[in-house]
């Protein structure tokens, strides 16, 4: 008998077709660790493959790029297909192209990564096809995407320390204390409140503003937004005309 | 007269395809700024393109990947294939996709960039199809290469200011004067020998060698080479395995 591997070595020896993938962060109150109770975590969608390979396998949001979308495009468009959501943070992560990656077809998958604020992620769709994972807990998934998703926790933590980018998992104001609960969360740890409020102060980058949290409090908390000057970005300058 | 355009828009509409292109720098000796004389100048080597689109205009070293190469395979054998060399340091920069990058075919390309030893590329190949430019005042590129090119230069600018990568220009080992020669040639500017001095021995990435200078000086300089600790990093923590 003879097998039909005629096909599968034409797809084989192709060149890399291409795909875009996105790894979405947001932050849920803790309530799921019992060894540190209130200790927000990192949470992520995913998405249950209806098809071979990894059929019922979970898997990064993705898919192909359209003829007439840019690559950011593709990664909101698929973002937003998943998960009826907008980030306030969308930003190429890296480009996976490990030839064994994927069973057949080779595929190289340029991924995004997106941080989206708590309450948006709160009424964001699940489904039988979509669910949302601690991030430090995923089952095995498909591909390579295990790999994909801690390269991201990576960044994250590497640039929450270098960088200003946590507020975008908040509203445009915040208190200081929303904020390092958004820091302890990406970090997976306590972090002094005096410390915080005073490193905090110090960067001039937070601004603080006129209003305090509206409320029944003795002494409501003040808000604070961010600047304009994020640095150091990783995102081209003219990002808009690539 | 029916014009030919079902090929064209057969092609327009097709999924992206996929290039890997290579920024590759390397530092020259400056005679060419007539403002300051002996300051260092980053240069790249840049292809003539023999075929359409933009044919005779200089492009950015590249071409398809190989469905049994990864992605920093394809760089390497790009890099050597343009210029026989082989760079120190090489890293994925960016993937650029927007629509109209390329005018008939769509590609999107994985750009890397390299970092080689100035006496490396000096020994580089050049001929009537390679030739290095300085790096700030290269001709109009083909298709998109000039945003390619000006985005390498600002990762590069901004990398050297919080990381150890401006050695990977010299050898195993070099001199403090030798490394400052580098940031200077990156930056554009003349840095107080001094405070250089005194700013990299406080670095714990720096380890100072019992070597020294051979020749004729009379207090010959000591030779330094650079740890392992070099951070933070943009590479996946595992990318041998991606």
């Amino acid at each position: 008998m003879v097998l039909p591997t005629a096909n599968v070595s034409e797809r084989l020896y192709a060149p890399p077709s291409l795909a875009i993938s996105t790894v979405i962060f947001s932050i849920r109150n803790g309530t799921v660790d019992q060894d540190e109770p209130g200790l927000g975590e990192l949470w992520l969608p995913l998405v249950r493959r209806t098809r071979p390979p990894y059929v019922d396998r979970w898997a990064l949001p993705g898919g192909p790029i359209a003829w007439d979308e840019s690559l950011e495009d593709a990664a909101h468009r698929n973002l937003h297909e998943t998960t009826q959501l907008r980030p306030r943070y969308l930003e190429q992560l890296y480009a996976f192209g490990a030839v064994e990656r994927s069973p057949d077809l080779r595929v190289v998958s340029i991924v995004y990564w997106a941080l989206v604020q708590a309450d948006e992620a709160a009424k964001a769709t699940e489904g039988d096809n979509v669910s949302w994972f601690a991030a430090d807990d995923v089952p095995r998934l498909a591909f390579d995407h295990n790999e994909i998703v801690e390269y991201a926790l990576w960044r994250l933590r590497t640039k929450v320390e270098y960088s200003t980018i946590a507020h975008n998992f908040l509203g445009e104001t915040f208190t200081l204390a929303q904020l390092r609960e958004v820091y302890e969360a990406v970090l997976g740890r306590r972090i002094d409140p005096a410390n915080f409020r005073r490193q905090m102060r110090a960067s001039k980058d937070l601004v603080a503003t006129d209003q305090t949290v509206t409320g029944g409090k003795h002494r409501p908390p003040r808000l604070y937004r961010f600047g304009e000057t994020e640095a150091p970005q990783t995102t081209p300058p003219s990002s808009s005309t690539l």
